[in-house]
């Protein structure tokens, strides 16, 4: 038996699950925002209670401490050296890092030199691991990139179609990401379905505020719908996914706009639901205003959401020479029932068939196709911080 | 009876076809190139013959001229107003033109004005337009527009994922190409499958140097791969077809560049087959030489290059909901039966099965899938003149 922690550290954020470990059981969870700024926000959820703090936390250390010392207090722990071990998820793996590793210096010298691959992200990540390091220097720390589920893809779906020394030279192609969250739905579906994932083709449709899709065969990903970075593939919250690259100059022209990176901020930013619709970069805000206001830009931007998500299981049908399911998961795909049933509906040659009272679920593990549907249709709540735990079980021994 | 010219201008060249029509006869077809440069080469084809000239021809207006003289010494005609009618091909239409136009001043400032949506060719376009005009400037005119078969697509495919008021303001959305191509063989397929048009689903693969592939249904052009410019879609001769548009930023820095429009230009010009290749643009010397001397690295382009047109091909049965045939032409599409059955053979899944023997044929128009194929495989040779020259003669009654 030992405790494991999960953390997600962001660059004003650190969200944790503790788990008892091999059990996988989730004891204690939490996030604290606004680490860095004033008034931050620490919530723990802990046998069904939710605690609430609001003051001033200066760095991750701190926030850290005040984890591990909120665990003392809920007497889930007696002592800082009850945890076993701690996974870090990080952003980008490069082509480093094909599988979760060892926490090493080297390792943490690699997190942040891999820093250009996700600016925001990974000096945000290497920041919360050497925090744990210095108030836990003993346990087993390992990292666990969004990437490295990807590190299978075949080079004609990694490698883009420009000069060949831009990739032997700077390692530019496809990377994407949300990999544990299609690893962990992948395995679930092969155990949902009664087959060996090895036999499996599948295409995992992670649909939440960013979102991806990823073409599955026997377990391992063998293409996925972001890109060099999560700005490309389908239509997201506030990014754009893909658009004609000669789009750019174009707008920065009439924008007047002279950097580049200003003009990816917007994509990143302003662009997805948020841009087409000018109401939310929430899918619940959106369906809100479609349904109740009949707002037809609204409308149009949910038309375009639907269409692109489409357009990637039909691509991934095509790349994998068919398919025995689509899974959907992540914010949208396990709470959007009128999305699954639309994006299924739309596409019903390919053999799929949505079982609508089935259907009628938010955040539950099920089949939601009906018993003869040829194709598979499985709703499969995501746990990203469950295969983080296992990463570091894994490792651990 | 009435004969028609189809002209394609250039910056630099200018191809001509004469027709009879109604009949549809091709009398004598040609090419100027180097106009405005030293040593222009005038190549003329005329019952099985093959003409050729090489002289200085310093403009467009010349360059014209020498057809019209070449034409009479030709005994095709006594004299220029036999003539009666001219079609002028336009690479960018914008939203303006969703239909061939009969050329007034107020078109021709129109087609100019237009310019930033094709830089190279517009300005190329109305300069052949305004030749002609000018030379003869009492027959019918018409402007037949490579974007304008795509007018038809429905909003949730040619706008993009970025804030409306960029579509609203700057017309920024997908306009596509090669709309004739893909027009001319959509109806050839109707009539070689001997069913009407309207009941048709229809993926047409554009395949040469540049290519697209267009989603038709019902004889309308519902989705294609080219974007707001040709750069974006499948791997190309020398375009990238889509990527990441946050790659940009990431490559100029290692490259040292600080205007994006390096960045447009090399993803134009030097990428697609050849930048993958490091060998060439062209189809086949990238085959010739994956063949012949085993060079992996062209291996990997043509594996891209045919995962890129399976991709499209997937997508386009998920926004048709099926297809009742998939059709091959242009360069590499009438001309590398090896690239057809590769292509075909790796998504056999959705019922298209290529007749072997069928196959081995270059530029002739034929069925190519086994008589129980479900999906229908064609190859038919494109004729984009043809479709000129027919919007001539429609628009001249």
């Amino acid at each position: 038996m030992s405790k494991t922690i999960a953390i997600n550290a962001g660059s004003s954020s650190l969200k944790f699950t503790l788990y008892e470990m091999p059990a996988e059981e989730e004891i204690v969870s939490g996030i604290i925002e606004r680490v860095g700024l004033k008034d931050s926000v620490f919530t723990t959820k802990y046998k069904g209670e939710k605690y609430k703090v609001i003051e001033d936390i200066k760095n991750h250390e701190i926030a850290i401490q005040m984890v591990l010392d909120k665990l003392i207090e809920l007497k889930v722990i007696e002592n800082y050296e009850e945890i076993t071990g701690v996974g870090h998820r990080v952003v980008a793996g490069g082509e480093i890092f094909k599988d979760s590793a060892l926490i090493t210096d080297e390792v943490i010298a690699q997190i942040e030199g891999l820093a250009e691959f996700a600016p925001l992200h990974n000096p945000a990540n290497a920041t919360g691991i050497k925090a744990f390091k210095k108030l836990l220097p003993n346990i087993t720390s390992v990292a666990v990139f969004d990437t490295s589920f990807h590190a299978s893809m075949p080079k004609e779906n990694y490698l883009y179609s420009i000069p060949m020394s831009y990739y032997e030279d700077f390692s530019a192609r496809k990377y994407g990401a949300h990999g544990t969250s299609h690893k962990y739905v992948s395995e679930r579906a092969a155990e949902m379905l009664g087959k060996p994932l090895e036999d499996l083709k599948l295409i995992t449709c992670h649909l939440g505020n960013g979102g991806s899709i990823t073409a599955v065969k026997g377990g391992k990903s063998v293409d996925t719908s972001m890109g060099f970075t999560p700005l490309a593939g389908i239509t997201m919250g506030t990014r754009s996914g893909d658009i004609d690259a000669s789009i750019l100059p174009f707008l920065m022209n009439k924008l007047g706009l002279t950097d580049v990176n200003e003009m990816i901020y917007i994509l990143n930013n302003k662009s997805g639901l948020l841009g087409l619709s000018d109401i939310s970069s929430d899918m619940r805000d959106v369906e809100e205003a479609a349904e109740e206001a009949g707002n037809e830009q609204a409308q149009t931007a949910l038309d375009i959401f639907y269409n692109r998500v489409q357009k990637y299981i039909g691509q991934y049908f095509a790349l994998l020479n068919g398919a025995d399911a689509i899974v959907f998961t992540a914010g949208i795909g396990e709470n959007s029932p009128e999305t699954r049933q639309i994006i299924i509906d739309g596409i019903n040659w390919f053999g799929a068939e949505i079982d609508e009272e089935a259907n009628k679920v938010r955040g539950k593990e099920r089949i939601i196709s009906t018993s003869d549907s040829k194709v598979k249709v499985l709703l499969i709540p995501t746990d990203e911080e469950i295969v983080i735990a296992r990463d570091v079980e894994r490792l651990r021994k």
